[in-house]
């Protein structure tokens, strides 16, 4: 895939050490599910062009650099089983290997030789940290009493905001209409918030040997997610105080609310939110040309909430 | 001035949480060095427009990200006498900000509406983050060992390339030829120089009331500097050692290299290596029209070396 070979390339740095730290990010295996999103949006209007396999290349450089960074802000020390690169190189050089990634990601998207798609990169990647921002800086009573509300606010910014951008940009450059642009941005705001719902129930009550992390870790942040939200109704405050204190008691404490989520309605109920925004994403798509393309955007929307890890 | 006004605005966020982060630190005082160099530059061919000065807010909006998440790198508590975000809102919002900022200076680039802009614009981003990663993952013997070429490498990426892009992208605005182009970057380049030189000077026996932070910051960090790379061959390598060794007499050692750097002749080659880049940068200026505008610019040269914090 053209989007691999991008990969490669940038990370063929003639510096060693930068070299050696690209690499490790880079050329991980992922699912590359953005660039997918990009391709296929520019390409149900029948156009592939190396401007659409460039803005794809940009939006995974993109993903990879918001990963490295969010591992810093929560200090994860794993995920997919492999250790971080902030766990492998530190706090220091992983911030930098995600500034040099965000650049990477703008130089490739400029490649496209398209301002709009410049707009629309730059303000995704200000709407992504923000909505980052507003997560992590909550802090005391806020961070318990998030209602359902200010958690789509956040998650419509921090993780929809990126699949908006592979959407709308491939809608772009396939120079799709001023509506079927905007169905396409449609489908990723719905296809991103299914997605976020999805990654908070796995963290809440996913297998690790699957996840590939311990379960639990939003908890550990002290952050509040749609399961949770719906969770707090089911059980006692107590036990959620004491899952948040960053003290003795915190890991028991989460072991016990994973194991009363697994048995509560909160899942369910998280789960019926997802499919929801999965069916609303591939109504979105009515209005796009009909046929495999449009098959695949679908089934990506699908993937979303059958995915366990 | 026009910048000032741009960095109000961008202040000016919906969100109470990220407008706080983001008053503190775009409306803190600043010198504004590296946008009146880009609006220098481009007025030196005659030229002010919207643009240019779009670019020398980007500019500024660059720095000031790096800024934040250099002192994520460093941990440092304070400059020039004020806490650093760093210490005041912690490593996970910094870092976040810093990434705010970032895309808040690419979306400010593509104001101008010149796709070779942005492209300078995201190369010198990556050139930046390769000379601090360079820099930052240096380990062990690496550290010590550091020669004048590998110190000149790495401060002509993660210092210089900022100031070539604030020379070149107004150079570009204003519409000037190619040889007077390269003849800004060629300024550029030497002012970036002889600014970092004079910074590391300043880091080892500059006074702590004026400049704000504590001396020595960079031996705290293992960085070895020019004024240390030319004091190594005048002082005994176990106080050396010991200033970089993570312990109880660290900070003694590093008292008394700062000691015995004041009345070494390492300060003085140093300076005489600030100056002669100054005299380059002013010679590099031969070829641009001469009048106040070139005045300006010879005059921000030499005012490098002349700082005191």
């Amino acid at each position: 895939m053209l989007v691999e070979q991008r990969l490669a390339e940038a990370a063929a740095h003639p510096h060693p050490v930068v070299r050696g730290v690209l690499e490790d990010v880079l050329l991980a295996p992922g699912k590359r599910l953005r660039p997918a999103v990009t391709i296929a949006s520019g390409k149900l209007f029948g156009k592939t062009s190396a401007p659409l396999h460039a803005m794809a290349a940009a939006v995974e450089f993109l993903h990879t650099a918001t990963l490295i960074h969010d591992d810093v802000v929560d200090q994860t020390d794993s995920r997919r089983g492999e250790p971080t690169l902030y766990s492998v190189v530190g706090n220091a050089v992983a911030v930098l290997a995600g500034d040099y990634l965000f650049a990477q990601a703008a130089a490739t998207a400029s490649e496209t030789n398209n301002l709009r798609i410049i707009r629309l990169f730059a303000d995704a990647v200000r709407t992504l940290c923000a909505g980052q921002i507003d997560e992590s800086a909550r802090a005391g009573a806020e961070r318990y009493e998030l209602d359902r509300d200010a958690y789509y606010r956040t998650i419509e910014a921090k993780t929809s905001a990126l699949f908006v951008l592979a959407c709308e940009a491939g809608a772009v450059l396939g120079e799709a209409s001023f509506a079927q642009t905007g169905a396409l941005r449609c489908y990723g705001r719905s296809v991103g918030l299914a997605f976020q719902i999805v990654d908070d129930i796995l963290d809440l009550i996913g297998e690790e040997a699957v996840l590939g992390k311990p379960v639990g870790s939003d908890l550990r942040q002290g952050v509040l997610t749609l399961p949770m939200i719906y969770l707090r109704e089911e059980i006692p405050t107590a036990i959620l105080e004491a899952a948040f204190a960053d003290n003795g008691e915190r890991e028991a404490a989460i072991d016990t609310i994973s194991g009363l989520a697994r048995t509560s309605q909160a899942i369910e109920r998280s789960y019926e939110d997802a499919r929801a925004h999965v069916r609303e994403a591939i109504a979105c798509l009515d209005s796009v040309p009909s046929g495999p393309i449009r098959d695949v955007l679908a089934d990506i929307a699908g993937s979303v909430v059958e995915r366990r890890g």
